[in-house]
């Protein structure tokens, strides 16, 4: 631990929340250097829908790796990508319907969402691009300019032009419609809003706190794009790859992406990998207009084919994770109803959910107290105010309330802390 | 070749360059699906210095995939990333005097280049950074607007402030050193040159055609940073990890940069990793300011750490590099001198060598002749006017010899076919 | 006229709607070439609150120039800029407990506006300024980024940075109170809202179709700018120096603005001049930091402190105006009673009133039909929907009904040649 | 003049220099509050070329204020403004051969230079615009944007986005072209330089120092415009209205801008006025797309129109200022020559004369020495290193050599005050 604090740089994060080394993982636990197992909740941030160390793609890259199959290809054509573009086509595209062209814009989400922005402006040619209140897209300066948080922000240090905010789904109450306030604004040629090129989104924001958009407003977003010659751009880099249930997560709201960036558990190994979706005709990229050294990571291409051949030729997992998710939200509200002085809401879908506690210190404190019971959990929000559920979607029933027995003992313990328990009745 | 064709995004560029799809890789070599070997000269655009998979990493990896060690880390604490970054102190930092603090933005060098110009602007507090015609940082925002490009600037679709275009060394000819305009032009408080946050500069350009700048121009550069307050970044993505010969490059001009981005040949396998290194005094983020999802990816630290155990504990890749650079500059001048009417030019250090053609057409049909006979090089430059000789850095001297013969043959292959032989005397 | 068609740019304007050449006016007529009289509804758009020539004004100008009075004087001491400036100390700023630096930044009211931006900027070191839906600031780069006019914004052909639209008082109708939302977005620090520097408005709006900012929505905003350390930027350029009663339009709102701006009749004449005022602890200037030729241009002065001494040292004038103000606006709100057909909105304060006609058109023809029977208004708002009724300050009751005489038959006549005068009952 | 430094802003400058309150003016001589008169070496920086308050202009004046004229217009026709702009076209362009359309921005400098880069941007498509070390064109954001003095620059407060500072003619010195320079990085693709909309230009820099360019490489600028599609504009608000001899200063290197900024002596008696002059092909305004208050002042078209039919239907004033210009700079090189450890260069254009002290402290100070001897003359350039010498046109010949004396005088007594004369032989 000590070569790592005197040699990373001060920007290290997670390593602060969970103060150990960690050095094993299989599917959804992790063991330290110590040999202490931890349940994990958190699944990378999302890049690890399927666990750790899957033994299916895990055996699927050792062979490849024995094979000397070529490693890094830039975007050189290789046996691997294309049986990777081909399983993609088959297994996720064609019974959806869609059809989209595939970049490889670099292996993260920030590539993704970089590729996404510059393809729309340069199809639309015009700089503006929309996005959302608690919104986070990525720590490039394009995607940068496209995330709400004050503090990546300020980071930046420079002038971010072309990225316009506008209240979420629900940002100001139930009663008001921020898609209708914003067809106000579009309509009235002195609203000061230079038509953009893009709107961009997330149907369910992770790191602004687990908001949940309304599948309503999703496509009043969607009918302003078409009204007003914008392009909609999905952001599914933590919602997408099962986590709220289904393959996208916009597809139980019926509204269909200009762009789709996709990453995180799309390799389903925990390799980076990206693609940015582009509807054809929006395909006007000229050949090298966005390169990138890492677009052909062919490892990830191995895992990525194996994981949608093992957990998306069938909705086994999609229906396990959708009745799962059931089970955690109504232990969850249970522990926030045992509370009556624990103000706290609970949102989310599929396993992307959060409780967000008003007292933001809270939050913060349960998750500590979740790590000491070994339990990895991680907090979000423009406050660190929300508590992210997010276990693997492979979790088996037995530990998930493994967590959910950690949680509502970490709740019970902190309030008790904080003087906040119920007085007897 | 078709799926691809079908499904993969217009801006694919390599593959139309190599139209054949690889499938295993072995050091220098290359195989296609055919079984047809090709010898590679182009080393994954820098990110293969040591060829490909390496038996050493090979092992290594296979070992802790076998053993289910932590694939994704986020920026957790693993015990393979502390033995990375021990390794890196013993073996890169302390033989060379060097103290930085390691960021790891993000897998790829444009991830190490925006983290470099955001915490040069944090520090500085000034928008501002200076970089020099054909200059290539990346391409997401941040990075692409310090690169000079016109074709991939366009492409961003939006303004791009703070970056400032400034003349190479040696842009206009012998005679005038650029750094001393610079410098007049820094001491003018009516210029209209807002004073930078920062310089960010290549030692040798890569993909701008292998322009190599003067040790002095470097120095005097270095010195203007410290007399108008600027930082120095240099981006050793490219010309890092030996491909000049010594680990940096910028090792032989004496020069101290405050910020250094390393990416490419790092992981030594072709696997994503980058860092970039922060003078410590300069490492004022936030924690967590800059976040990503793919910062901690095992598998790179595994076969970066077998990397630098394997060639950099002692000087031998080094010398072999400049011992072999000299043979295959004097080949290639050779093969320019025997052709008076090939106007062109040759530029490089180590095995970073480039051919620059008057006639720009030439180079790129050379090139595909190289190809047609199994040698894998690619162009580079303003107009695609500049041959690239990168040969792995492992390369064995009859490899090499094997290369320059096929070069050769397509010189006078294309001279012939275009008319340009030299007459008889 | 030929001449001014043949030699003037396309981008003239108000020629077009008023095709005739004037060659004198006097008070609240001007006169055509042919000698016809017009009665004058539109004040020099706010420039001729007194009327034209007004004959103590002219006086004293006469005098001055017979007597070569210095005319242009830079930003040198004159003897008639200290009289200017005392005589607005004791006639403006003292009587309304008033403290404030007075900077002569250039002659019209962007000069006026860019001064107040750049000091707001440099007090504050941040970039950001909120402005509203249908501002009108002005046309040089930095006021036109806080004007709402997309069809004047898109003039500008560049980016314009560090300007961020916001609803303006009233905008999303009765029930909503825009300034509640701002203060939402100020409070999130992941609302993606940089923290701006200052918040510029009118208190009427009156190019974006007068729009009246509600007394305690000023005062929101006022405490909003208090509690996020940002300045409160009034620009009274058109709402000031009488239009709406009061010297200025904020008075009778009580608030406090940081910076204001006053230009348009702030000569009384129709001279050139603008100034900006700042509270002195904000007047961080250095010297010549901003300048320009024509901020002292004298016979300004002279005009200026004339109007000053004759119409503002006692509330005649205000109070002339706020009494015929009711009359007007009971009679035009008469004409829109008796045509039930006839869909538009009353709106204003003192003599800035503006009639919103729901259908935009009639609002053109109406004042091309005033105009035919020699009344002079003009049309503002997105989609110039707002008939605006901006007499001289010095207008006498018999003109004033003329006027209205002249409004109620065109609306009569306009109505009935499109069909829409009520039925029969 | 307490009452001007209690109440103006910091921001005043031209007070300090001149530290007396004026009263009147006459020709080339000033008055004080005292009766002291002053020599005008500084032509109310080149707003009063014709001196202060022609008696042909104010007798044209004040019967045109006595008659009632129409005194502020905005944009409507009025009888006047068509007599100025037939008198332009009489007087002005035909005679030169010229046709252009004439806009009035509003009646400042900065108002002409802002519609000038507006209608550039608009015709182009493309947002950069090029300006030249130690330009000056205005403090408006626009006009600043193309400034180089960085005090006036860190006014603005935020990014000026479009912008992009190159060396003016003869910046490195005398063997290198700088237009050379500019078109190597305009032909390369790859320079990092975005291809911009216009270059603007002064042909002698005011503000910056008297820098005059060889009209070789305002030829080679023009000629670079026309290969790169840029368009070129001439600002020629401080050098034009014959300051260095000719109407417009660009006349005799005889090159044709596309667009013309006038304003300063335009009106000829110190009346705000500007003019955008553009070739009316580009003239592709919509109408009121740029508009503004005092676009319409039509006493400055009375003096305007009286000043070209006065001083521009034959060559004498253009011939005088020449024959006078080769006295003056003949008399101050010999101040120079005579002084030997004085260093100093002359550099100058008809009365647009600058000297150029290596030791810039001196120039105030001689500045200073002046003023005692009630000669009026400002420093100029980066450092305010530069006395410029801008004497009326219509300074009579003995004005001229009293003025001359005085500045011979307040040398010696300056060098020898800092122990610079030169020592006995």
């Amino acid at each position: 631990m000590e070569t790592i604090n005197r040699l990373e740089s001060e920007v290290r994060g997670y390593v602060r929340s969970f103060p150990v080394k960690f050095k094993t993982a299989k599917a959804n636990h992790m063991v330290d250097e110590d040999g202490n197992d931890y349940l994990d909740f958190f699944s990378g941030a999302g890049a690890l829908n399927y666990g750790h160390n899957d033994e299916v793609m895990k055996k699927a890259l050792l062979e490849y790796i024995e094979s000397d199959g070529v490693t890094h290809g830039l975007d050189m054509a290789t046996v691997q990508k294309s049986i990777f573009l081909k399983t993609f086509e088959d297994v996720v595209m064609k019974p959806r319907n869609m059809e989209y062209k595939i970049q490889f814009p670099g292996p993260t989400g920030t590539n993704a969402v970089e590729a996404a922005l510059k393809i729309a402006r340069k199809v639309k040619q015009r700089e503006g691009v929309l996005f959302f209140t608690n919104a986070y897209h990525g720590m490039t300066l394009g995607a940068l300019a496209v995330t709400g948080n004050a503090s990546k922000r300020g980071g930046a240090g420079v002038n971010m032009p072309g990225a316009i905010p506008m209240p979420y789904s629900g940002y100001f109450g139930k009663g008001r419609d921020t898609a209708d306030d914003l067809e106000m604004l579009l309509k009235n040629s002195s609203s000061g809003l230079e038509k953009p090129a893009a709107i961009i989104l997330e149907t369910v924001q992770g790191e602004g706190g687990i908001n949940v958009a309304d599948f309503d407003w999703l496509k009043k977003i969607e009918k302003l794009c078409h009204e007003h010659d914008m392009l909609l751009i999905v952001d599914d880099i933590q919602a997408g790859v099962g986590r709220t249930g289904p393959f996208f997560s916009f597809e139980p709201a019926g509204i269909k992406p200009d762009i789709i960036t996709v990453s995180k558990s799309l390799s389903g190994y925990g390799l980076p990998l990206a693609i940015t979706m582009i509807r054809p005709e929006l395909d006007i990229w000229n050949p090298g207009e966005h390169n990138g050294t890492f677009r052909g990571f062919n490892h990830a291409f191995v895992t990525a084919t194996a994981a949608l051949n093992e957990y998306w030729r069938d909705d086994k997992l999609e229906k396990k994770v959708l009745r799962q998710s059931e089970h955690v939200m109504t232990r969850m509200q249970g522990i926030i109803d045992a509370h009556t002085r624990f103000k706290a809401e609970l949102r989310g879908r599929g396993f992307f959910i959060g409780m967000d506690c008003e007292n933001a210190e809270l939050a913060d404190e349960i998750a500590a107290e979740c790590f000491k019971h070994r339990l990895i959990l991680e907090t979000a929000g423009p406050n660190d105010n929300v508590m992210k559920v997010m276990p693997p979607l492979i979790t088996p029933d037995e530990d998930l309330d493994a967590g959910l027995d950690i949680i509502e003992k970490a709740v019970h313990t902190v309030l008790e802390r904080n003087g906040l328990l119920n007085t007897a009745a």
